[in-house]
């Protein structure tokens, strides 16, 4: 048994699982072979070989740049900075935005060790400074990082590195209505609505 | 992001995830590839080729006869029925059992359409009369479904059965009592009800 032993290791290992529900996981996929395991292990290979980073915005997808990216239906002069994929994903769902997206992946925090240098920012301030050139800049940016400590601190440093970047440019930030403390991807439809539409 | 899509409705099937723990699961793979995503497709295509059901007692195992069966240093005139290959991992892990086991496949529900055929009472049948001529007799049944009304039930059933089969067979139930460690005040009614009848 130490493929399954080796299996229930694994899943006991993912965000949520421990040791019981990754035994549980492991018997449901097992007495479930062709209408669970070879699904999910098909598509979990087909996620592993087609999915790439976009080198644009960060986000994920089968294409580079992704589909967000390249939808010249979007409006490529509002852009909405978020912490996590798992935030554009939520912000998707709310349909309440129409512009294109910067994924930082995670945010400053001294106490992990996460410095400017390990987030998606050098792209980031090139994309602003390089689209202040061109015929359609960027004229807004979002800040949707969490209203955590670390996501306020994190926009807080964008707006000073952004507003010497561009001058012009417009500095917003989610309107509170978001629960302070509160992460994105757990928050209802409803609410990044209202947050997104009373921006400041 | 059709795959990822795919990806996550069948990741929502599994027992205890719905669509956000299975979208926070996704991502969490994506975000790994080398040290989650790639080695849990391998060790899901392990399980999935390797992994085959043992003819004798219904564990599951790389090889057929398992492990346990195979295992001529356990007790094989001991057997101990259980319902769900996890109540056989639950046991072995109190490493309190040195039988052999018989496992069921789920408890007769009239409710649920669960009839004596939809269980692995046929072979349950066959091994135990099968055995009586044999030179090592299973000598002792412990009946070891859950407390549960369908578990009684079933567990009455295979009395019957199994009384008819071999007159001279002992079978017994697991007993009813407080769990070491358990607290009078957070118990039912129906378990201190238990334990003050069977004192000892």
């Amino acid at each position: 048994m130490r493929e399954l032993e080796a299996l229930i290791r694994l899943l006991a290992k993912l965000p949520g699982l421990g040791p019981r529900s990754a035994r549980r996981l492991a018997l449901t996929l097992i007495k479930k072979p062709d209408s669970l395991l070879t699904p999910l292990v098909m598509a979990l290979e087909r996620v592993a070989n087609q999915i790439v980073t976009c080198s644009t915005c960060g986000n994920i997808d089968t294409s580079n740049p992704c589909l967000l990216c390249a939808n010249q239906g979007r409006d490529h002069q509002l852009l909405c900075v978020v912490e996590e994929i798992g935030d554009l994903w939520a912000l998707e769902r709310s349909a309440s935005f129409d512009g294109v997206y910067h994924v930082l992946g995670g945010h400053l925090s001294a106490l992990d060790g996460v410095g400017p240098e390990q987030l998606n920012l050098a792209a980031l301030g090139e994309r602003v400074s390089r689209s202040q050139t061109s015929a359609k800049p960027i004229k807004e940016v979002i800040l949707a990082t969490n209203l955590t400590v670390e996501g306020q601190a994190t926009a807080h440093y964008l707006k000073e590195l952004l507003s010497d970047l561009a001058p012009d440019l417009k500095i917003t930030r989610l309107a509170h209505g978001v629960p302070v403390g509160g992460e994105l991807d757990y928050l209802d439809d409803g609410t990044l609505r209202a947050a997104l539409k009373s921006r400041r």
